[in-house]
């Protein structure tokens, strides 16, 4: 969907005009009371849920929890996914040409804040003639964009799925998330985030990036479970590499080389994921991730913030999440309480740490299709 | 002190000759029997307590714990601090000439590990002529050097104190140190660790591996309580710096520039990292912990691992200590039970993560006081 009237972003920039990726499943019925926004997080886009044709292998980012029949039932539901914007998936972002200049953006696509991200998911609710969801759902940074979907549009929003979010970043998250962005803006192949021009990609800068974020998306002891202290020669003669050596399991006793299996698994996620993903768009991303925090505007006051959303809540946390712990997902359900406001809340004792969330667990996935079917009989007791 | 007869090492490698820096603190008594060795952790030296004459600012490492009337008491112990081998501060390491080329080592320095350092420690003490350590003490990877003693020459060690230690590294511990090392390893600047001959220092490497090392060092409580999400500019300003404009405390909208003060923190932390310390000592170093595993030669079994150690033991740990949390200590603890070993555990209930190490709790230093005078009182005891 192509957008003409520019977009006013929080920083005071604007986007004169853009694109937005987005696909729909199920349909509309006919009161348009039965649309689910899903919001997407750092490394996910609008292809929420099933496959492309003739292309088995690309499921939707939550197609687990998304489809005919699923938790999230497009049979009953009409679900829109949206490509936020200054991704790297389809909707305008750094990649593509700035109108004013001709040049690609590059560094200069501007700071885009959930609150944007949220606004343009607006207008495009707008051109479909869609006043009000019956819901808004996402994790991670998803669940922050439905979070402020209900201070934002309060009158638009009759249900938000918060799951394995948190209110804003603690210093720990905003310092990994630094850590990732040095690596990446320090790269030379960055060229100050002109590298489209050069030729290069900030390659090294990617996989160090995905690497650290890996170690903040797993729990110590799904680590511990999949990998262990597991070497990589041993990993190999398990799977009877012919060309595995006979010392198989004894240490090789090198800095540089491939010891361990966790490092053959994160070396394998960076260097995959260098090969797709936008530097500038991880910068923007992990920005807008840091910059979230409705309470700020209250003196850092979540209950006050908060006071303005009127939605039914459902969060969900994961007890290993170490990344948005139970924790920060229970000052929510607090500060919803002290507003009087209808929430529920699950905290899941799930071993797989922030990833959990995109993962199958039956007491999960069982929580959120019982919300969506209680969502559906209050829709069907509408006048 | 210059070592002429070879080391073998683990790897099956050795050093032909080597030098190995140390300093002493107190005396020796005449029955030789007062001496504590104390081992260090990745960013330290030899120079444990103290300041070089004219030096006001060079305290050692451990100097709130060890000096006249501390904790160690050096009026009563004769305090020894040994920097290990491939190491940037004083003792044989990469940046040294290979005597067998006549070239920098440079990645060529072999690949040390706990053991071996235990061993050139052992060796120094010969000469010196401490056949028996009334104690041995080091925190973090110097409580692995500590319990490696206990394994190595138990009869030459008559008390361990291991604090904030573990009996291996987990995988999330590998992880960070192989996305630490990927990071100096993928730096241009290394040159396959020949950066000397160069005339490169791979600094954007250094910078981002000890910014990762500074977060797990820290619990996420004491980064919010110092950092919190507060802005640079906020902080610039309450410093009533001249240059900080109007916007103090407003958002910046920049991926690149410091938005929060623990970004500042970090940035700097790494800066000053990469101006003294070696690349290749980061690699030696994190494999050492890597790869120190007593159990491994037992199919994992550490309470038969730790058959060998007759000491007595005092483990320290510290509750907000991820990186090596009390769980790691406890298992530490109890395979030494199983062997009825005398063991005295403190879990001290401190904010400030793997760091609480360094730092002056007085519970924590209290309990180290106590040990050392009732080790005092048993020397005395002593024919």
């Amino acid at each position: 969907m192509h957008f003409v009237s520019a977009l006013p972003l929080q920083s005071g920039a604007s986007l004169r005009d853009y694109d937005l990726s987005f696909e729909t499943y199920g349909q509309l019925n006919a009161a348009k009371s039965n649309a689910v926004l899903v919001c997407h997080a750092l490394n996910a886009s609008h292809h929420v849920a099933g496959v492309y044709e003739g292309q088995p292998k690309s499921e939707g980012w939550w197609d687990n929890m998304i489809g005919p029949g699923k938790p999230l039932d497009t049979n009953q539901f009409f679900v829109i996914g949206v490509n936020n914007l200054g991704s790297c998936f389809g909707s305008t972002g750094p990649m593509h040409i700035n109108p004013d200049t001709g040049q690609v953006y590059g560094a200069d696509f501007p700071v885009v804040t959930v609150e944007d991200w949220v606004n343009a998911q607006a207008r495009l609710l707008d051109v479909l003639g869609i006043q009000t969801l019956a819901a808004v759902m996402g994790g991670s940074l998803g669940g922050m964009q439905t979070l402020s979907w209900t201070l934002q549009y309060p009158q638009r929003v009759r249900h938000a799925l918060v799951i394995a979010s948190a209110p804003n970043l603690t210093a720990e998250n905003i310092a990994f998330n630094e850590v990732a962005r040095r690596a990446i803006v320090t790269d030379p192949d960055f060229h100050g985030g002109h590298f489209y021009q050069r030729g290069t990609i900030p390659k090294r800068g990617l996989r160090i990036a995905r690497m650290i974020g890996h170690i903040t998306y797993l729990s110590d002891d799904v680590m511990n479970e999949k990998f262990g202290r597991q070497l990589r020669t041993a990993v190999l003669a398990q799977a009877q590499d012919a060309s595995v050596s006979l010392d198989a399991g004894q240490y090789k006793y090198s800095t540089q080389e491939v010891e361990f299996q966790i490092e053959s698994y994160l070396r394998y996620q960076g260097d995959k994921f260098a090969e797709y993903f936008d530097a500038n768009t991880y910068l923007l991303i992990t920005r807008a991730l840091d910059y979230f925090d409705p309470a700020r505007a209250y003196g850092g006051d979540l209950s006050l913030a908060l006071g303005r959303a009127t939605a039914k809540f459902l969060l969900v946390s994961f007890t290993t999440d170490w990344r948005f712990s139970p924790k920060r997902s229970r000052e929510i359900v607090k500060a919803l309480l002290d507003n009087k406001r209808d929430v529920s809340y699950a905290e899941i004792d799930a071993p797989h740490g922030h990833d959990a969330f995109l993962l199958d667990d039956p007491r999960y996935t069982g929580v959120v299709r019982s919300y969506f079917e209680s969502i559906l009989q209050s829709l069907e007791g509408q006048p």
